[in-house]
């Protein structure tokens, strides 16, 4: 063990182990987490050679042998509870992804809740002896968030019973489905359904591609990899073209909607439980946030606990660079943000749960509000993270452009989150909708409740925000509830300034549709402003459910500096609205510095807290015991290019080069 | 030709090519330019298989072979100006690296400048005819930035009159020089020089680290490659480890510094000449962000051009996603940036070889001033086209997330540009250090010359900020010599408000140093306004040389946008320090909004202007003609992945799997 870490550890002001009770929502929980861990990360059928060392073929095939090995592991243990099998996975995983993640994502969920009784009878026993391994094939080349828009046709012919499928289009050629290039044996395809000459829209198909014994492409399916990407190199992200390609009747998912043997189509009827799934898969991107930047911060805290370069004070030796102020500034705002992640985390995923078991009796009410604060937060989440990665890894230094940090896996395993399952423009936008229909109902008089209550209270509000410092403030900036009310009132002024917006461009005769389109900045900036308050607030009332009194303080100087770093870096923003005065954030600069002194030496305990295994880190920097360089070391060793003393490049190119000068 | 894109250029109010010459500095230039670039994209010999496609150890193949050849060239077309060459190795490299590059860039060069005569008539044949292949061994893995700390030794011993190196630590192995792994037969290493028991500091050695005919490791080296990076796949960055390699006392570099044959060290004369180096360096490193960030905007922008998505008004075809005002405000403030970051480049260029001629007169007093510019503007520059390449790659969707849209591969050949040469906080407190120098001479009545000359105006300003609405304000945000005014008073303001923070903790009983560590974010931030300041202000007289009526309105209707969009983001700086009030600030907002409405028509234009080649772009999303989805259809199917159509994984794992089940 390192000296300059265990020293770190001895520093510790709080229980680390019972913060990461807290994390994990409970002791049992955390045991059952390391219990699991310890299955996967003893279990030497799941050993590999870093991925970073292989080819793309090699390691798209080392993750087709560990899915496949996965299968048979949960099966042998009899994990079935799905929180227990995506923890599972996840350690599986590390920091890459899993070829056969769209057959148990999208695949089988889809037959589960979309097939009518016969053909679940047909289709569920096929995918879950993977007899039928499948994909979801929606976006295509030219299309992606907005579904409308999508090409790919299947024509109903009565005269065989028969759908068939084309792609009319180059646009319309599906791209980037998981597993659809090389794994799977069958897609569920998006298409628009025509038949007896009307369309009808999108509806979901059953498309066999490939022979389910040969895995030969079937007729009139052309299908392969599209290429090389950022990351996701071990994931077979397909394309697929159709042509003519016939499916009998039956493989319409024929749950909702119908097509009759002669034609005739039947309406569904209703579309509101797919809403459901799209709010739950948003709300564990909330999840994967946390979980992203909190590797990433403890890669570059324990690092920076080890790393000396430079002087402080000459003659000295070097310090530890996590003693330089900037290096503290750089880190330890991701780290209360990793935290607040974390909470906002929890907090979704028991809302949908709470909230998924009024949907299933058929009361939708409080939907419209979770869909709207997914949406948001995922945007906000991800975005955060995904330039908070960056900031962990170029704080390392050079090294941190090393594959061995493992902070260039995390960030392009993590980037996609900023676009799939909604880009996140489209996503703030959502969520502005949302807050300005609520503004104009408070507006109308009606009475808002759950988290938009506060634009209640926008009436008092002036459309021109009032100069700075005319407003009273009475803001305690070293109170976490006065800090919620002033992110609240952030966040009520700029809906009311995007719906002004709106507003004036109708009466400067601009069409509702283009009204919206000149104030969607101002729109994002409301929602970004509602999502940072919700952060706020819900990282301050988590405090209030923990009692043990050394995690409460430590916790409560992240959320500090978490809500009074949001202030500095958006500071316009409150000045502009008055609720802070020029000499406040003054001060709020000057408190930060001395809250980056107060979390120093709790940092360590901090990241440990979140208990990253070092088998799941995967990082040469992040090692929980901080022998970094003669790792390093090692790791470089087995560079394929160091397979050889002399690389055949210098007999090929530089020996004869010579002769020719 | 798509349509769209063509309509697009129609739109344009100004001449592209008049531009291009104002972007190249003259119509000759671009000639020239233009007839190296057809040089090597004509030539079969630089024809190569996209280095996606690619193994690592193929990669490093085909980047060897492409040095070897380039080399024969440049004899052979017989292009000696560096900077000719500079130009054709750009275009040799696209975008990734040369698996050569410091052989030229470091080795040669170091030879030149640091060989006494007798040294130079042995090394220069030598290198000149790559019988000897080099590189520049400084960097180790527990030492970067701060040189004073690297622990390599070469000891003299007077008895066989030879230099004993040693690696002593893990940590001092070398680590990252390019070319060290694979390529190179000697390093030029950096040692502490110990002779008759003292310590004289870092001195460079000549160190023959393989046979220069079997290419074979020699005794007492080892040697290889750090492995797999986040980019630089081409170059094999290296490791060495000195075990009591000997080397003859000629192989010390002497020019300045020497070891007498019994060991009697006599010291260099100046340091000052390496300054000049760096400064040279750094200088080209802000062209090299000029020239990230245009290509990632001529992407992101031909691209969203030919993109339709989604809806403004319903009913009608999707529009083309550049009308989007989200998407405007994405990409617009970056190509003004990348505008902005030419002309800073064009002047650093200059002002470089200005000064150089006092320099090698023996005048260094530009020098200190140019040094601490050229830090700053390397930090500030980089960063932001960091990000930038980001925000374009991402305002791209999903396809930006593909290896064929060359962004990903634009950003990990850029990043690394934050840390080397000078990591950027560092840089940034440098800078910082000029500034707070500066501002105590002017306090003290020194008059200063050059860009810290507003430093003298200093004295007017207060300690503590000023309420927003209290000073008078006379900004007109429409006019650039105004906006120049009011980012100069913020550098002021916000340099005399880290001077008195150090103040600030000297007085509460810190010594100096702890002070300017405790005031480091301060630092930073002033370093950054100045740094804002300069890119502002060399914009806007930039557009005094542009003599084209079209393209002058254009370029200010760019440099208004740059600089408005500067004081949106930073508005709390420039509320809190009085400069701007609250509905100034609005103001802004809106005008920026009227900006991007302005700047449409002429968006594709002004990307064309960069004229980058489409073999240097290498994107199938920035393509001249606009034709994306044909060939990203072409690439993919190029994909190594597809080479078979069923994967041997289907035969060893998936199959297996069923009858497991």
């Amino acid at each position: 063990m390192n000296p300059d870490i265990i020293k770190e550890r001895q520093n510790a002001t709080f229980d680390v182990e019972k913060l990461t009770y807290v994390l994990d929502g409970g002791l049992e929980k955390t045991k059952r987490r390391r219990e699991i861990e310890s299955m996967v990360f003893s279990d030497p059928d799941f050993e590999e050679e870093d991925p970073n060392f292989l080819s793309r073929s090699e390691r798209y095939d080392q993750a087709v042998r560990k899915s496949a090995q996965m299968i048979l592991k949960l099966r042998e243990y009899g994990i079935a509870d799905p929180e227990e099998i995506y923890c599972y996975k996840t350690m599986v995983q590390g920091n890459h992804h899993e070829a056969m993640g769209l057959h148990f994502v999208m695949f089988l969920p889809t037959l589960y809740s979309q097939c009518d009784p016969q053909q679940s009878k047909k289709w569920l026993p096929l995918a879950k002896s993977f007899q039928a391994v499948g994909t979801y094939a929606q976006t295509e080349m030219g299309h992606g968030t907005h579904l409308r828009g999508l090409e790919t046709t299947a024509t109903y012919d009565p005269a065989t019973q028969e759908f068939v499928l084309n792609s009319p289009t180059i646009s319309s050629i599906k791209w980037w489905p998981g597993g659809l290039g090389k794994t799977s044996n069958h897609a569920i395809v998006l298409a628009q359904l025509y038949t007896q000459g009307n369309c009808h829209g999108l509806h979901a198909f059953i498309v066999p591609i490939r022979d389910m014994s040969t895995h030969v492409p079937l007729p009139g399916i052309v299908v392969g990899d599209i290429g090389p990407k950022f990351g996701f190199n071990e994931v077979d992200n397909g394309f697929l073209k159709l042509e003519n390609v016939r499916i009998p009747r039956e493989n319409m998912l024929m749950k909702y909607a119908k097509v009759e043997p002669d034609g005739t189509y039947v309406k569904p009827p209703s579309a509101k439980l797919t809403y459901g799934t799209m709010v739950f898969i948003r709300s564990l991107i909330v999840g994967e946030s946390a979980r992203a930047l909190s590797k990433s911060c403890t890669i570059a805290i324990r690092y920076s606990s080890v790393r000396h370069q430079s002087e402080i004070r000459p003659g000295e030796p070097e310090p530890q660079i996590l003693d330089y102020q900037t290096q503290q500034y750089k880190l330890f705002p991701l780290l209360a943000t990793a935290y607040a992640f974390s909470f906002v985390g929890q907090y979704m995923k028991e809302t949908y749960h709470r909230i998924s078991g009024d949907i299933n009796d058929g009361d939708f009410s409080e939907l419209p509000e979770l869909h709207a604060l997914s949406a948001g937060l995922k945007a906000f989440t991800t975005w955060t993270t995904n330039s908070g990665i960056e900031v962990c890894r170029m704080s390392c230094g050079g090294h941190g452009y090393s594959r061995s940090s493992a902070l260039p896996d995390i960030y392009v395993e993590f980037t996609p989150t900023c676009t799939y399952e909604g880009e996140n423009t489209v996503m703030m936008l959502q969520t502005a909708r949302h807050l300005v229909k609520s503004y104009r109902q408070a507006k109308a008089g009606q009475q808002l409740s759950g988290i938009v209550s506060y634009l209640n209270e926008a009436k008092q509000h002036r459309v021109q925000p009032q100069p700075v410092a005319a407003r009273p403030t009475v803001v305690d900036i070293n109170d976490l509830a006065s800090l919620v009310e002033v992110y609240k009132q952030r966040a009520a002024i700029l809906v009311e300034l995007a719906a002004k917006s709106i507003q004036q461009e109708i009466q400067n005769r601009k069409s509702q549709e283009d009204a919206w389109n000149n104030s969607s900045i101002d729109l994002v900036r409301a929602s970004d402003a509602h999502c940072h308050y919700v952060v706020v607030k819900l990282f301050t009332d988590k405090l209030g459910e923990i009692g043990d009194i050394a995690i409460h303080s430590v916790l409560s100087t992240l959320a500090l500096l978490y809500a009074l770093h949001g202030i500095t870096t958006n500071s316009g923003d409150f000045l502009q609205a008055g609720l802070l005065n020029v000499p406040q954030v003054h001060q709020v600069s000057v408190r930060i510095k001395e809250l980056l002194s107060q979390l120093r030496p709790n940092a360590v305990a901090l990241v440990d807290a979140f208990d990253h295994h070092d088998k799941k880190l995967n990082s040469v920097l992040g090692r929980y015991d901080g022998n970094v360089y003669e790792h390093m070391f090692e790791w470089a060793r087995r560079s394929p290019l160091n397979a050889t003393e002399v690389h055949e490049s210098f007999h090929k190119y530089l020996k004869p080069l010579r002769s020719k000068l």
